[in-house]
């Protein structure tokens, strides 16, 4: 049983190292997006890309159980997107996602973001090759999170506090969580928006874009690319 | 790895069906609490049990991949709680549950709560011999999640949407949420509440009570229990 764990986790890490050196080459900025289901991952990537849009290529992978919802949500902001539906699985792993690739244009310089099926613990094992994980938590769902799931938070290098509109309204202390957070994961950035009313965004986009330009810095000529791998 | 996967299946449903056994023959109603992380589970466990107490036995059995916070309240209620962390599990199993029982008094003709790890994927596959799974949907999480994690919507014969209290201030409609949860379980019983402001409470504990009631009909008496098995 171990072993075959371990065939798994480290077939899954030769993937995501070459999904790595794929998005080096290419100089885009990938961001794996997780959190518990319904924290609005969603609502903020099309908020996020309407915000964006223009500034750089954009595309996005979307992970779900079943259904197609979010991509279609994704889609209506004009940004490529595809859905992998994991069936029965609880996690998106490196290989589908370098499949995923070949679905969307060339986001060479730009921003990719895959956005994980809604689980706070098995994607936390699973590196995709991405440049960050970025763990959402939501004002609704309590404070103590991080120090339930810690693997995910340790796991992550931004906590984005989303539902910030709906504070007055809960029993919430944003200091509180990013206490947890930063006791399971210390220095770890932290967020709080509201990707419903706005509020918050732009210290993510600025988050976003500077990343993005990092690491359009290390991208390949397109020539030599072609040429060379 | 498909081999892997039914051994594994198959050992924990006879540990579950071993379970479910010595359930029946103390009369102990057991349900297996399911929902994403962050819905409210143990605060509706803890309005429960304030409300119960008194009637009949209840105990709970907590999952968590860390920490022993959830225990805490429940025993703060004074109902007996033991607690299982699963580390880098993401589901309890049966054979984790058998043992808990070991922990807890005697609940001959009373109820047990078994509240899983916060997942709305993994649990859906593991019978711990339980009755009844029942989904927690939180209102702050949207109404595509029945669509979305459709096994355990589809494994759960109950939907209780929680936070009804947040409704005022969210987009969500109750009907399109047990429409979706209706798709993929047709008859599926749904029950609207707010485990804070205790609205729609009643209706709850009285599914309870029946469970109760019916399963406690069916216990042996104790001494023929200890001589037969």
């Amino acid at each position: 049983m171990v072993q075959v764990e371990q065939d798994i986790m480290s077939a899954n890490q030769r993937h995501a190292d070459v999904n790595r050196r794929v998005f080096a080459g290419r100089g885009i900025f990938v961001i794996n997006l997780v959190s518990s289901p319904g924290s609005g991952k969603t609502t903020l990537l099309v908020k996020t890309i309407e915000a964006l849009k223009g500034e750089f290529p954009i595309g996005v992978i979307e992970g779900d159980q079943q259904t197609g919802l979010d991509a279609d949500r994704i889609a209506a902001t004009g940004a490529p997107a595809y859905q992998i539906n994991t069936g029965k699985g609880c996690h998106l792993d490196a290989h589908g996602v370098g499949h995923a690739l070949e679905h969307l244009p060339d986001l060479r310089g730009g921003l990719l973001f895959i956005e994980n099926v809604g689980n706070l613990v098995c994607p936390a094992g699973f590196d995709l090759g991405e440049a960050h994980k970025v763990v959402v938590l939501s004002t609704t769902e309590g404070e103590d999170k991080p120090l339930k799931y810690p693997d995910m938070f340790y796991a992550s290098d931004l906590m984005l506090l989303n539902k910030a509109d709906l504070l007055p309204y809960l029993d919430f202390s944003v200091e509180t969580a990013q206490g947890f957070a930063r006791q399971v994961h210390p220095g770890m950035e932290c967020l709080t928006l509201s990707a419903r009313s706005g509020e918050g965004m732009e210290a993510w986009l600025e988050w976003l874009r500077q990343g993005v330009t990092a690491a359009s810095a290390t991208a390949k000529p397109k020539v030599l690319l072609s040429e060379g791998t």
